[in-house]
């Protein structure tokens, strides 16, 4: 399944969780369906698999379907407890910035707060002359947990998306003692989305192509075979820290193709219209 | 005000708001005063003026008092969307680890699952050797803002509270690429509370005492006036990167005493029962 979160044009501010009839297609409505569903997608997740069983039956019904056109695409989770992010978990990335390839996943964090819609405006800091772009595969937790193993890791994710782990290279890597966070987390640092693809329907998360395209042009175009520490490594490590719990996002590390590490450096500008 | 958050005993997982009648005392249950007020710290900071007005309201009542021994308080917020910490913010505490004096705020973060009562248990994870204790002034966010100015700055406070900003040292320092989010983020590593003292409460918050005691020894003791950064200049600081929002709490930094910088290292032991 595809679920996602949305607002009914001219209902602005009133989220809506759905599932989509086919990428791109139209959108249940699982409150319309069913009004004992939650309105957001980290309720829907709380309820586990009773949700998940709703929203099957939803899309089998055919009906309370939403054309497109007549809904906005917001961020399939808004509000969770944690992003967490993993650094230099490519190593073609490693290799572009002449750094060793780690051996323990690199954790750093965004703030909720930086998470936008999926085709939402980054909106460019005056504070940073230097903002970057970094597609990752994101993917977000369905069940709480500690001390998670490897082979039961897969069992704690509702799902996968895509994000932009959107970095404001000077405050990233000069300023703030060097820790990353405040490059990291400008409101709209975190484009998500736009749907949050269930585990079930994926054939293989770890062999997709990932992109990032600037104004048309591929800037990075990668595989997740290339990733270092895989969803399941990701998880068993960070749980051995934090309870994670349902909402939670995950930033799996970027490809290489970042502008910072071009000679001369590229970053993004302000999109004239 | 004292403003704190709690369970009836035998209603555990029911939190409650309440109006302290004085450090120590009886609790006015808010939502016994006034049905309609909302049952987390956070929805009722939400509201603004016109929760502390009720809340004010609820304690010149004198009813729906609850004694001491019949609740549990909690953390005076938890599930906050943000947890801002400020690193080297003591003159002194930067003369103990020979680091320089920053010219600028050191922003770091924990996870909001770090919070934790403030007469919990912290639990000491198996992962790590090297558990310190960090006292800090604390504030919470009592309405929206971004690009807050200094002179606005107090405005956006709803009030103080006392952190722990737990550490795990070789984690924070020496592994995770040495960004500290790991190091800070284990479970219970933030005990807060035990109330918010609304900001008129308070004469002034940048002289007060500080203490940490362990095992009823002191060994963390300073004043508020020797911080580098005041809670005007951090909101302002910050609010340049995110949107701050009621419920978000700010940990200000740790004065000297902290046990890896003594002479051997001392660290945090099991409690013995």
């Amino acid at each position: 399944m595809r679920l996602v979160q949305f607002c009914h044009r001219g209902g602005e501010g009133v989220v809506r969780v759905g599932v989509e009839q086919a990428e791109g297609q139209g959108v249940i409505d699982l409150k319309a369906f069913d009004p004992s569903m939650p309105s957001t997608m980290r309720q829907f997740l709380e309820m586990g698999q009773k949700g998940m069983d709703c929203a099957k039956r939803a899309l089998s019904s055919g009906q309370h379907v939403v054309e497109r056109s007549d809904i906005r695409l917001l961020s399939p989770v808004t509000g969770p407890e944690k992003v967490v992010c993993v650094g230099m978990n490519y190593k073609d990335h490693c290799l572009e910035q002449n750094a060793p390839i780690p051996e323990e996943p690199i954790i750093f964090s965004k703030f909720p707060s930086t998470i936008t819609g999926p085709s939402d405006d980054i909106i460019l800091p005056e504070e940073s002359q230097e903002v970057d772009w970094e597609v990752e595969l994101a993917f977000v937790i369905g069940r709480k947990g500690k001390h998670i193993k490897e082979e039961e890791a897969l069992s704690y994710v509702a799902g996968f998306t895509v994000a932009n782990d959107v970095s404001a290279r000077e405050w990233q890597m000069k300023r703030n003692g060097k820790q990353w966070l405040l490059g990291k987390t400008f409101d709209t640092f975190c484009p998500l989305g736009p749907a949050l693809v269930t585990t079930a329907a994926l054939k293989d998360v770890h062999n997709l192509g990932i992109r990032c395209l600037v104004n048309g042009a591929a800037v990075q175009d990668s595989n997740t075979n290339q990733m270092i520490f895989r969803t399941e490594k990701l998880i068993a490590w960070v749980s051995q820290f934090v309870t994670i719990c349902p909402g939670d996002v995950f930033l799996t590390g970027t490809p290489p193709g970042v502008g910072v590490f071009r000679n001369p450096p590229v970053y993004l500008k302000v999109m004239i219209q």
